[in-house]
C-alpha cells in the first residue's frame, strides 16, 4: 500500500474505532435504562440518550470522514487492498452517506422520542390504554417517516420502507420480503393444517405448572452452562438481568442477555435464554482482529436472528437436546417435572397452537406474527393504515391468519415494545432468520452428520464450531444473502427451513 | 438584562446543561463498572471511559465558552446579574481556566489509566500483592503530578498538592488542612485518651454475631425508609447494590448508593447505607431550578461528607436513633439480636477502638486514618515520599498514631480506593465534613432543639428538613467554609465537632 492510502486507510480506522468504543457506551446506557434504571430518571436518561446519539452522529457524518473516503476511493491503490479492507471502506462509505443524509434535529429529536415513547407504552401497556400511547407512536412513526423519505432516494425504484429495511437487512426490499413470505406463509399454513389435522394434542399443561422464580434461575444456569455462555467466571464476557421483553446488547467483551420470569410458564424464560444466548455467542465470536472496525460486526439482523433461532429452536428445542436436558431440569425443578416421560416433553415443548403473543409463539407459527406486522410497517409507510386504525387491523389479521381473538391493545398492537422505539422495518429480520437458519441447518446436517448425538450427549462444541467458522468467523464480510449464499451455495429459499417443520413435526404430530 | 447579555448567559446555561448530561452519564457507565460489568470488558470499559472523559474536556475547553465568558465579564450589565447569575457565570470561568490548562492528551491517558489502576488494585488487593499495583500506581501519581505541576500556576504561594486539593474543596490550601488538622488531631487523641482511661470496654460482640445478608437487606430497606432514600416507588430516584467499597453517584431525578456485607460485621452495611443515603439526599435535594446549571451541584466534597457524616454519625449513631431502632432491628434479624439491651448496643455501635480499616473505623478515631492519608500524600507531591516507600510510611504511621499494627499491604496501604483512581487531595475532605458536621450540629440544636425527641419516634423530618434548607438548597452557591461561615455564623473551627465527641462519648464512656 504506498503511504498516502495507508495513512488514509489507519485514519478510517481510527474514526471506525470511536464510532465502536461510542456505541458499545450507548449500549450500556440503554441496557442500564432497560434494566437497572430508578423509574424518576427517565426524563434525565432521554436527555442523556439524545447526547449520545448525537454525538454518534456527529462523529458518523464527520466531513474529514467524507474526504478519507474519497482520498481512498480516488487513490489508484486502492484496487490493491485486499477483501477486508475494502469491505471496511465500502461500509465505512454505506454508513456515511446514510448517515450524512439525515439532518441532525431529526437524529436527535427521534432519540428523545424514543425513549420518552418506550416510557409511555410501558404505562400505556399497563393500563391496557392504546389512547395513551397513540400520540407518542404516532410521533415516532412521523419521525421514521420523515427519515424514510430522505433515506430513500429516488422514488420509483425504492419505497420508503425499503429504506428502513436496508438498514437491517441490507439490499432487502418490501417486494423480495413479500415474495419470500409468501412462500413461507403457504408453508406454515400448510404444516401447521396438518398438526391440526393430526388430532394430536400434547399435554402442555407440564409447562404452566409453577415453578418459583428462584428455580427457574438455576435453569438459565443450566442452559447458559450448556452453550458456554459464561457470566460467572473470574474472565465472564456476559450477564444475565431481568426486563419485561429479553434482549441482547453489547459488544465483543461485554454482551449482555435478559430475560423474563413467568411463574406459571416456566418454559418461557428457557427459551428466552437460548435465543439470546444464541444472540450473544455470535457478538462473542466475532473475530478478534476485527474489534472495533466496521468488518467486526454482525452481517444483518436476519442474521442474528438465524443465530439466536437456531440455538432456541433448532437445537434447544430438539428431541436431542430435550433428551438431554429433561432428567438435569427434573434435577432442578423437582415435584413439578416428576414423572414426565420424554416424549411428552418434547410434545409439549414443541405444542403448535395459534397464539396472541409473538414472544411465545411455538416454531410454526412465530412466522405468521412476523408476516402481520410486516404487512402492517409496509402499509402504515405506503400511506395506506393510519395510527388510529391499527389496533382494529392487527385483531382482523389475528383472527384471520390465526384464528385467534385478541381481547384488549396489550396483548394486542402493544405487545412489542418496537415500534414505540421505532424499529420499523426490524420485525421481517425474525423470519428471515428463520429462513436463514433453515438453510445453515441443511449444510450443518452435511458437514457435520454427528451433530445431533452430540447434543444429545450434552456436547454443543460441534455445533458452535460449526456457527463460528461459519457465520460468526465472517462478521460482516458479506451482505446477508451473499453470505447465506456462501455457507450454503444456495439463493435465500424458505425451502430448507419448511422441510425441517415437516419432518420435525411430522415426527411429533404423526402426519 | 440587555439582549446581548442575556443571550451570552442562555449560551452559557446551555453548555452547561451538555456538561451536565454528558458528566451524568459518565457516572452511569462508571456505576456499571464498578457494579455490574462483565470482567472481561474491563479493557473496552477504560475505552469508553476514556472517551467520555474525552468528551468531557472537550466540552468544558471549548473555546467558544471563553469567548462566551469574556462576553459576559466585559458587558456593562453584568453588574446587574443576581447572585445565582453572577455564581454560575463564576463557576463556568473557574472550570474553563482549570480544564483549559490541562492537555487533552494529559486527559485521556489519566481516564484509561484510572480504569487499569483500579483493575489491578482489586487484583493486587485480592492477592495482597502490592508488587503487582506499584507500576500502575506509580504511572497514576505521575500523571496526577504532571496535572498538579500544570494547574498550581504560581510556584511561590501554592504548591501542587493545593492544587489538587482545590478541586474537591475550594480555596483550600495544605497550610490551612495542616493547622485545622492539628487542632483535631490533638482532639480526637485526647478523646481517645479518655476512652482508654475510662476502663470501660462494650461488648461489641454483639455486631459480630453472624446475620445471614438476605437479612442484612432488610436492615438496608429499614435504613433507607428511615431517610426516606427511595428505591422501590414508582416514581424511586435512586439504587441500592453492592460494592467492595460503598460509594454514591449519580444526578439529581438518579442518584445511587452502594453497600457491601459482611456476614460477621452486620452493622457495617447499615452504617454504609445511613453514610451513603446521607450523600444520596445532598444531590436528590439539590433545587430543581438549578438543575443543569452549575450552581445546582453540590458546595463541595468536605459538605457532602458533612452530610453523609450527620446521617451516619450524628443521627445513625445516636442513643435516641439507637432507641428506636433497636426492636425494630430485633424483628428483623431474630436471634442474634435477642436479649439485647439497649444501652449495651448504643456502647457496642458507639466503641472507640484503633483499628486497621478507615471504613470500619469509629467516630473518634476516623479522623487519625484521615490525617495520615493527608499527610502522605501532601508528602507525595512534595516528592518526600516515594511510591516505593508507601507501605512502610503507611505501617509506621498506623503504629505511631493508632497503635496498631498493619500485617499485610491489602489491610494497609492497599485498602482504599482512592489512589488507584487518582483521586489525591480527596481525602481530607472526609475529615472536613466532620469539623462542618459539628458545626452544623451546634447550630441545629439552636433552631430545632427538639429534633433529637423526633429522632427517637422515628422521625427524620425535622432533621432532614434543616439539612435540605440551610445546606441543600443552596447547591452551590458558595465556596465550603463561606456556606458553613453563613449557616452557622461561624469560622471553620474543629471545637464544635470535638465537643460533640466529649458530650457523646463523655456519656457513653462515663468520663
Amino acid at each position: 500500500m504506498n503511504p498516502n492510502l495507508q495513512k488514509a486507510y489507519e485514519s478510517l480506522l481510527a474514526k471506525s474505532k470511536d464510532l465502536a468504543v461510542l456505541g458499545s457506551t450507548t449500549a450500556i446506557v440503554n441496557w442500564d435504562m432497560e434494566t437497572k434504571m430508578p423509574p424518576k430518571a427517565l426524563n434525565l436518561r432521554s436527555q442523556q440518550m439524545a447526547m449520545l446519539e448525537v454525538m454518534g452522529h456527529k462523529m458518523l457524518t464527520d466531513p474529514q470522514v467524507g474526504k478519507t473516503l474519497e482520498a481512498i476511493e480516488k487513490d489508484p491503490g486502492c484496487l490493491e487492498l485486499d477483501a477486508v479492507q475494502k469491505r471496511n471502506t465500502y461500509l465505512t462509505r454505506k454508513g456515511y452517506d446514510e448517515a450524512t443524509k439525515l439532518p441532525e434535529s431529526l437524529v436527535f429529536e427521534t432519540a428523545k422520542q424514543q425513549t420518552i415513547a418506550v416510557g409511555v407504552w410501558k404505562k400505556a401497556k399497563a393500563a391496557k390504554d392504546y389512547g395513551m400511547f397513540k400520540p407518542e407512536l404516532k410521533k415516532m412513526i412521523e419521525l421514521r417517516q420523515r427519515a424514510a423519505d430522505i433515506l430513500m432516494g429516488v422514488k420509483c425504484t425504492k419505497t420508503p420502507y425499503d429504506a428502513l429495511l436496508d438498514s437491517y437487512e441490507s439490499k432487502m426490499t418490501a417486494d423480495k420480503v413479500t415474495r419470500v413470505f409468501t412462500g413461507m406463509r403457504e408453508g406454515l399454513i400448510d404444516v401447521m393444517k396438518k398438526v391440526e389435522g393430526s388430532g394430536f394434542k400434547p399435554d402442555a399443561s407440564i409447562l404452566s405448572r409453577p415453578v418459583p422464580i428462584e428455580v427457574q434461575k438455576k435453569i438459565s444456569e443450566a442452559a447458559m452452562d450448556y452453550i458456554g455462555y459464561d457470566t460467572k467466571g473470574p474472565n465472564a464476557g456476559g450477564r444475565l438481568d431481568e426486563t419485561e421483553h429479553p434482549f441482547t446488547t453489547g459488544y465483543y467483551d461485554d454482551v449482555r442477555i435478559t430475560t423474563h420470569y413467568h411463574e406459571d410458564r416456566w418454559a418461557s424464560s428457557l427459551y428466552s435464554v437460548m435465543h439470546e444466548g444464541g444472540h450473544a455467542l455470535y457478538e462473542q465470536n466475532l473475530p478478534q482482529a476485527w474489534m472495533y472496525q466496521p468488518i467486526g460486526t454482525a452481517a444483518s439482523f436476519g442474521i442474528h436472528e438465524s443465530q439466536s433461532r437456531f440455538v432456541e429452536n433448532m437445537v434447544g428445542r430438539s428431541p436431542e437436546f430435550l433428551a438431554y436436558m429433561l432428567p438435569r431440569l427434573k434435577k432442578i425443578v423437582g415435584k413439578p417435572l416428576r414423572g414426565v416421560k420424554l416424549a411428552d416433553f418434547i410434545a409439549a415443548v414443541n405444542m403448535v397452537e395459534p397464539s396472541k403473543i409473538r414472544i411465545e409463539a411455538d416454531e410454526v407459527t412465530y412466522g405468521l406474527h412476523i408476516i402481520i406486522r410486516f404487512e402492517m410497517e409496509r402499509d402504515i409507510f405506503a400511506g395506506k393504515l393510519k395510527v388510529d386504525e391499527l389496533p382494529q387491523a392487527w385483531n382482523e389479521k389475528y383472527d384471520k391468519y390465526l384464528g385467534v381473538e385478541i381481547g384488549n391493545d396489550s396483548e394486542g398492537v402493544m405487545q412489542d415494545t418496537h415500534w414505540a422505539s421505532g424499529y420499523y422495518g426490524y420485525f421481517p429480520s425474525y423470519a428471515l432468520g428463520n429462513i436463514y437458519g433453515g438453510m445453515f441447518l441443511k449444510k450443518l446436517r452435511r458437514d457435520a452428520p454427528g451433530w445431533r448425538k452430540e447434543i444429545r450427549k450434552g456436547n454443543f462444541q460441534p455445533v458452535k464450531k460449526w456457527l463460528v467458522d461459519n457465520i460468526h468467523a465472517k462478521g460482516n464480510l458479506l451482505d446477508p444473502a451473499d453470505l447465506a449464499k456462501e455457507v450454503t451455495g444456495e439463493n435465500l429459499t424458505v425451502k430448507p427451513f419448511i422441510g425441517y417443520l415437516e419432518k420435525k413435526f411430522g415426527k411429533i404430530y404423526g402426519f
